[in-house]
């Protein structure tokens, strides 16, 4: 049985071959393998670690275990598509904002997103909340699309990268997740398969992101960027802090709503999401060859979006997919949570946490996002801050409006007001050390 | 779910709790815990190591998986029950000789004994070949006849361990043997659930064994006599070669008839093998209190084997479970292969090595052993060496005497003559560092 050969090289701390993993993938895939001997693989990769060679291996085994999409035909006189991928995270709408500016200034658009599950949400169940807007659309049907407007915001197939389904399933069950060249193989295998041929990667730091430490956080960088560079799709990645939620709003409709204001320029929106947006769509024109820098490539995004060029972009998209064709008619269609519940300060100083992960669940809690697949969502309901780290609170100052249901308002209130109290951390003194949005540029 | 949080601990390099260690084989056995989840932990055990309180937590919370004997009001005069275990080889019949001589010398030698698989054999398939000896008695059946004439050579339960049988089901496919405490916890959990009141371990050393290089061999005895020791009961071991197999025997109804000379005293046995008889023996006889020391143990020992009391002691045992009830008797029922054919030497020189391992298997292949559990097995075949490492060989002398069946002498004999030759080398020179019988003593 040459798997558990594989299995015992790899216990032993020897590096396998590609043609070892790419049968033991296969032998995954075709259930030849039972469960018990994967995970115990997993394990030993987990425990080993994985050479360079091993993980793009890996990475290029599990992209070839299903459909694959070749996009290598979808560039406008010569700008190449791009994927921009965030590894997840708490109120994250980039893709949002991202999407329409990267079209709007010319760069082919086509992007395949998730839903979300536990504490971090999904770009699929956030446009759900859009009514009419589909997402179920084919990768033809999206090519079309993308060569007519630019754009199409569409979900990953279920048939890309089935080994991903059953290693991550696996992985969960057995303390095998945090492993850096099992989480890069995970995600660069799907973005592969995505078939984009520029690949920008948004790697989160903090409480609520997969790597808490920004060394880590580095690590897997780092890795992902020489699995896209060595499997021939240039790759570039910023990590960015992820220790209190990204913007105000979290929460499907809410976080709609959020990049909506972005996008028309709105004054309240929180500026370290706009300036993330920005500064993305920015790697992402250079990326393309649209910009010759990033000071340019900022330019052209900073313009792109005060002229309102990108939101028309979006509205387009909207009314591609079968949702609203203006952004007015967009805001007015989502849905409203049936009760806006407001949370006052109970003391006054500085705002020093929110805890990304703790709210990220509460949001989760209150009907917003999934504990498990099968969980369905309400799209109405969230958590809207009213600050971020590093303001002054005043006494009695509302701190947060929570949007729940009828139900959760009636039943359990104290319990969902007192773990949004516990997620925050108020302190006297100023907040002097606050972590950068952008941690580094890669 | 808490098995999930064990598994991370160990896999973090951390210490299990009893407790913690206990509520996962709890898990493992009600089938709460998935088989893919076991073998994870077993791979972080694997690789991580376990301390010697976790080993000895594991093995208590095997042994106590499923049914478990109590053999404490079972010793004569004060003398307690031992149990005398060998780690497994090629060739090893010891028990028939030293159940019979302990027993012979008023030690209680309530014997539970198992099947054998893959290249070694297992002391029920032995006394198996020995027609209407019945193995398949109760706890209560085997108490009562050691009460009687003082020993009884019986089918280790199926309801004892249920642990292991998971555990090693799953370490055979995922390539988790090959770990000391995992093996020690394994070998005593059915030890401790035996329930003698003092354990004498046999460890193999070399090709044939578990484990082939004797630090590690070491290390093995010297944890699993810790465990012992730790659950209370006294435990020896001495450390022997098995890179030839033991004694010129292989093959079931082969090896029967071999212990059956040493008991009887003729002059064509193997003297290592009868001197390893004798010093396991004599340990016991030390272990029980029957001796103050080896030497006497050793004298007793030789005492009642040459006087023919152990043999008139297994004639009284085999007559109690059903076989025939003298030596003789015996000997003239066992079964006879319907060939036996001759290997020449087509050189000459000195016998180097007989690699214990492939010969196991060749006896294996020629029906004297079990590839899978559910295979059967010929009684009246196996190998017949007429020397041992370190003779000197003439050309043309007969090496060994294969027992066949018809069918592999009519169809693949010059494959198994092949296979038999390919485990011998004869050099030229004679052998001068042969490894002793026994190595250590613990």
């Amino acid at each position: 049985m040459n798997f558990l050969s594989t299995l015992i090289k790899k216990r032993d701390g020897l590096e396998l071959s590609a043609a070892e993993i790419a049968e033991a993938v296969k032998g995954i895939v075709l259930g030849e393998v039972a469960d018990y001997q994967t995970s115990a693989l997993l394990m030993a990769m987990f425990l080993r670690g994985m050479t360079e060679q091993e993980t793009l291996a890996l990475t290029l085994s599990m992209r070839d275990s299903g459909e694959t999409v070749d996009l290598s035909d979808l560039n406008f006189e010569g700008t190449p598509s791009l994927d921009k991928h965030s590894t997840g995270g708490v109120g994250d709408k980039t893709t949002l904002v991202v999407v329409p500016l990267l079209a709007a200034g010319g760069v082919p658009m086509l992007k395949m997103s998730g839903r979300g599950l536990g504490h971090t949400g999904g770009t699929i169940d956030k446009l759900a909340s859009i009514p009419g807007f589909r997402t179920e659309l084919t990768v033809l049907e999206a090519k079309a699309q993308t060569r007519k407007i630019g754009a199409a915001l569409i979900a990953q197939s279920d048939s890309l990268v089935p080994a991903d389904k059953i290693l991550y399933a696996l992985r969960d069950a057995t303390g095998t997740i945090e492993s850096v060249p099992l989480i890069a193989s995970s995600i660069m295998s799907k973005k592969l398969a995505s078939g984009a041929a520029r690949i920008l990667l948004d790697v989160k730091v903090g409480r609520g992101a997969f790597v808490e430490s920004q060394a880590e956080a580095e690590k897997l960088a780092r890795v992902m960027i020489r699995i896209g560079n060595g499997a021939g799709v240039p790759t570039g990645a910023v990590l960015t802090s992820m220790d209190e939620p990204l913007g105000k709003m979290i929460g499907n409709a809410l976080e709609v709503k959020e990049a909506l204001h972005v996008l028309t320029n709105r004054a309240e929106v929180e500026p370290r999401f706009r300036e993330l947006c920005l500064i993305l769509a920015s790697h992402g024109f250079v990326a393309t060859g649209k910009a010759k820098d990033e000071t340019e490539g900022l330019q052209m995004a900073t313009a792109l979006l005060t002229s309102g060029k990108a939101a028309e972009k979006f509205a387009e998209i909207s009314a591609a997919q079968g949702g609203p064709d203006t952004i007015e008619k967009i805001v007015a269609s989502l849905p409203n949570a049936a009760v806006q519940h407001p949370i006052y300060a109970n003391t006054e100083g500085f705002l020093h946490e929110m805890d990304a992960k703790v709210l990220g669940l509460l949001a989760m809690r209150v009907g917003a996002g999934r504990e498990r697949k099968e969980d369905t969502i309400d799209f109405a309901v969230g958590i809207e801050l009213c600050g971020k780290c590093g303001v002054k609170i005043a006494n009695g100052e509302i701190l947060a409006i929570l949007h729940l249901t009828k139900n959760d308002t009636e039943n359990r209130l104290p319990e969902l007001e007192k773990a949004f109290r516990d997620a925050l951390t108020i302190k006297p003194t100023p907040l002097l050390d606050e972590r950068p949005l952008i941690l580094l540029t890669l």
